[in-house]
């Protein structure tokens, strides 16, 4: 399975005014199309930490590397910066991503949401992309997501706002994505158990493990209650979705089976 | 002030399947206390990559590094070995744990939560520490925290059931943390303006950021629309409380008259 990295920007999530909903988002679609995220990270709006972290997934080996937020007009939006100096890059005034960034103020304009239409240099700023770069237009707002495409990974940046990120990824990215990971069949299973002891629920686990090596077994811890019934979930992917099916069954019946009172 | 790195720990946050709340419910405490949380990163339970996470971190210069989650009884709770690794110690049996732990099967069986208050090997790898780290008592649930203290850095490892990890946090962390980073303050407002359009917004912040350099200014990036009115976000430290209360009423009177329609 490829490995992917979200790279999340901006300082309002280190200092916790910012709850990062668009990395949880963002891994449920890409283990839904069975990607493999190995790493989510969130740092500074600052050009060298945000390049450093670039590099570091790209000497790992990551295939795809996504960066969310800092795409915007303002002076702290680093993130395409960071982007160029991670990868030997500069920054080029896009024409195809100016014309679009006029566009949707023209548009702005006219809706009433912006005064003007005109292109100042911090509307400007959001047309400057890594050179070599695919801009990729955004249905919501005005600043383009961007994918670079490098020999050994492909790095994707999408802006902070959330409804803007999703409807880039899912206008944009997901139909490019789907073709770059091939077809692959990702599921997941919640099973209820009537344990209220994950101790004890470990070691069952530990012997279907072996029996069910396709089969990735994670128990969801739980505080200790009179109440709590713990529950394990099940999740294995493969080519063929009637094969992965019949492993997830086959393992929820014997879960069934073994934490049967 | 002191550098702080968040790592949280497991595959459900990787895959989407668990949004992280903890990390920013950490880093909100933490900037309160006027700390400085440069990087929060979300890795899977693997002990060579927990391990990888926590010597970056070292290598930063970091002084207080959280680890969240990985604490429990279970084959996939590999925290405490990834900082044995990381610290090059060894994890050995400490009394202290074990006879908390103990204590606490002893007391969740009275209640009824579990039918045995037998120490298992899964129940007795939670007393596992690496040598010389604290044992924190957890007040809510059956695994203890740990704070390790180095020469360099404070590395401090809390569960990851969001309930447990407050409760050790306030009960056994904030104490000694307030001691070690010393009396400051810490100040956020929230200003809202009659802007619409973050392009215009951002150059009147330019001109406020060197007119009050103590005070760090971030516009809430916003979709666009008719209704919309854009806030900033002020932020400001230092050690007497009047003087970061006058930084940042003069700064928002200021947005106020700049950005007065």
């Amino acid at each position: 399975m490829a490995r992917i990295e979200i790279i999340a920007i901006g300082r309002e999530l280190l200092k916790g005014q910012v709850l990062d909903t668009n990395s949880h988002w963002l891994a449920q679609q890409l283990a839904s199309l069975g990607g493999q995220v190995k790493r989510m990270v969130a740092v500074d709006d600052d050009v060298e930490q945000i390049s450093q972290e670039l590099r570091r997934a790209m000497d790992q080996g990551t295939r795809f590397i996504f960066t969310l937020g800092g795409m915007g007009p303002t002076f702290d939006d680093q993130t395409l910066a960071g982007v160029a100096r991670a990868t030997g890059r500069s920054l080029v005034l896009d024409p195809r991503a100016l014309e679009f960034v006029r566009g949707r103020y023209g548009h702005f304009q006219q809706q009433g949401y912006v005064d003007s239409a005109e292109m100042t240099p911090e509307r400007e700023k959001m047309a400057w992309l890594p050179e070599g770069a695919l801009m990729l237009p955004n249905p919501v707002g005005a600043a383009p997501g961007v994918w670079l495409e490098l020999v050994s990974c492909h790095i994707i940046s999408l802006p902070g706002v959330p409804r803007e990120m999703k409807a880039i990824f899912e206008q944009e990215v997901l139909g490019r994505l789907r073709q770059l990971l091939g077809t692959h069949c990702y599921l997941e299973r919640v099973v209820r158990t009537p344990l209220k002891d994950e101790s004890q629920l470990t070691r069952i686990l530990g012997e279907l493990r072996e029996r069910f090596p396709q089969v990735y077994f994670k128990s969801k811890p739980r505080y200790f209650g009179r109440d709590v019934e713990l529950e394990v979930c099940l999740t294995a992917s493969g080519q063929e979705r009637s094969e992965v099916e019949r492993w997830l069954k086959e393992a929820e019946e014997e879960i069934h089976k073994r934490t049967a009172g």
